[in-house]
């Protein structure tokens, strides 16, 4: 541990993070130099994570360290791009320790090798506020292959990966705002909560199978409902064919309405998951592009008025918060 | 002034800045795409202010959105870059009003029109801490020319643009911590603290020109010490010849100590001129670039021990406190 100041700090924990990408000039300047590879463009995607707010206060800094960097991947993985590089902006409480800083640049050092980045650049700053941090990610992909939003048509399949609503439990958990499962369940779902795995081995498979991608972190619907909206499609959503964990059923097994029970985990958030429309003669080929990542086929996109129709078992589900808003 | 919430204020007030820029796609994606033309590089800059810190709480979020803006600007002129596009995560304070928030976009909108920027993409939430924008800046210049700090060689000239220490002082009003001046200058301050000016016109006339440069954020004294370690020599440093304004020198000709006021405006900071490394030979070259915008010279670069060594009519000066650190 050391006493030193920002500057210090910088130098001895943020800069090494640099090492091996020349335009970072080692974080010794006023800028950063990248350039996507000719033929190229790169994929620009931003998080701000507040405590309090996007993570319990008091969460371990190298956690949050992960998940900063975690959520901003899931979007480059929805977009179809490779991760290469990102800018750090941290707000410091006044009270952070040095422990804290040593601990959250450890969490920042080991999640960058995992996913084989580099730091670039960023600002370090304190306030008399909760911790904030702003990850801005780098992606690469061939111009003009970026899947979007609205690019879903008709008759296409919706899909998703993994498994939804485990977020959403873990933090219901850390809140106390639910009974306790077993205790695998718990450190499966807690884990799902603090390390999202951003999809970045579908990114490629998305830029050449998907018409329409979005990665889940506002809530399933809500973010099924961006790609509906964009496209100007209706997408026909059943409930109970949504993709959900052993441990997730474990919790529904439970629940007296287990229809809410979806609806809600539906809703929850945070899943880093992605949400696909996908071409019928395509699914197969992504299939075999995700590898051992199970793909889900929960509904499908029409045209018609636009928007989200959820059902469960067939029945219209009326769904009043379909994810979650700031303000 | 609109009640709706955050998708609502994104669509309404932040999607329109980003019209004229297709890889943005309306802000309604995971990310941005973004290319340099061929043989150029991006150059990225990204700076986090925070009310209360970085400017006074209550300040008017058109001001706000300005300072974050141009502070951002100015590290791309220091780079030699044009700039192109910006990201915006704002963290608003929860009591933040309606009013607040149309207030800061009427200001980024009237801001980025001025500088032929567009919004690419960005992230806004809501905390119990204080006002926090981040805006991350793209620019563009030709691959390998961008203009570092570790430039500067033996012989070279420290040359500063514009006038050193105004903003300080207008902060310094601002915070009731000094005497008065005159009305008109006390506005000539007031608005260089509020509203820098990045010396992106010096952009190009840098890449040709310069050795080194850096934007005068922390102090002239901190960031002209940044220049001699980053090149490794010493830099001898004129106090009496650093320009200052007509302003700051009224200022000054009401100090009990002069040389400690001059101490003062070259450590207070924030004043988003450019403080350049130029060999003797190409001075008068930079001038012409420079157009209107002053240069002066106040000191030279050195073999030596490294370091700053300032003097005051010739005599060595101690200097304390260089500038400003966070923790």
């Amino acid at each position: 541990m050391s006493a030193g100041g920002e500057f210090d700090y910088i130098m001895r924990r943020l800069a090494p993070l640099s090492a091996g990408f020349p335009g970072a000039a080692g974080l010794t300047d006023d800028g950063a130099v990248i350039a996507p590879a000719p033929g190229n463009e790169l994929a620009v995607t931003t998080d701000t994570l507040v405590s309090g707010v996007h993570f319990p206060a008091g969460e371990d800094p190298a956690c949050v360290a992960a998940r900063a960097l975690r959520v901003n991947l899931s979007d480059l993985a929805a977009m179809g791009a490779q991760a290469r590089a990102y800018l750090l902006n941290i707000v410091w409480p006044h009270d952070a320790t040095g422990a804290l800083r040593e601990r959250f640049a450890d969490g920042l050092a080991a999640e960058q090798g995992q996913f084989g980045l580099h730091l670039i650049g960023g600002d370090t700053t304190a306030s008399a506020g909760p911790l904030a941090v702003t990850i801005t990610a780098f992606g690469e992909l061939p111009a003009g292959t970026a899947v979007r939003r609205g690019g879903a048509q008709a008759g296409d399949l919706a899909v998703i990966t993994g498994t939804i609503g485990d977020a959403w439990l873990g933090l219901q958990a850390r809140l106390g705002a639910r009974e306790r499962l077993d205790e695998t369940h718990e450190a499966f779902l807690a884990r799902r909560f603090s390390r999202p795995e951003p999809r970045l081995e579908l990114a490629a498979g998305l830029r050449e199978h998907a018409h329409a991608a979005i990665d889940v972190s506002d809530g399933l619907l809500a973010d099924f409902e961006h790609i509906a909206g964009a496209s100007a499609l209706t997408l026909h959503l059943a409930l109970d064919e949504m993709p959900v964990s052993r441990a997730a059923a474990a919790w529904l097994a439970r629940h007296p309405d287990p229809r809410q029970g979806r609806v809600d985990l539906a809703a929850g958030g945070d899943d880093y998951e992605l949400a696909l429309a996908v071409a019928p003669h395509r699914l197969e080929a992504l299939r075999t592009a995700a590898g051992v990542l199970p793909l889900t086929v929960a509904g499908r996109f029409s045209q018609g008025p636009g928007g989200l129709h959820v059902t469960w078992k067939g029945e219209p589900v009326e769904v009043v918060k379909k994810g979650f808003t700031h303000f």
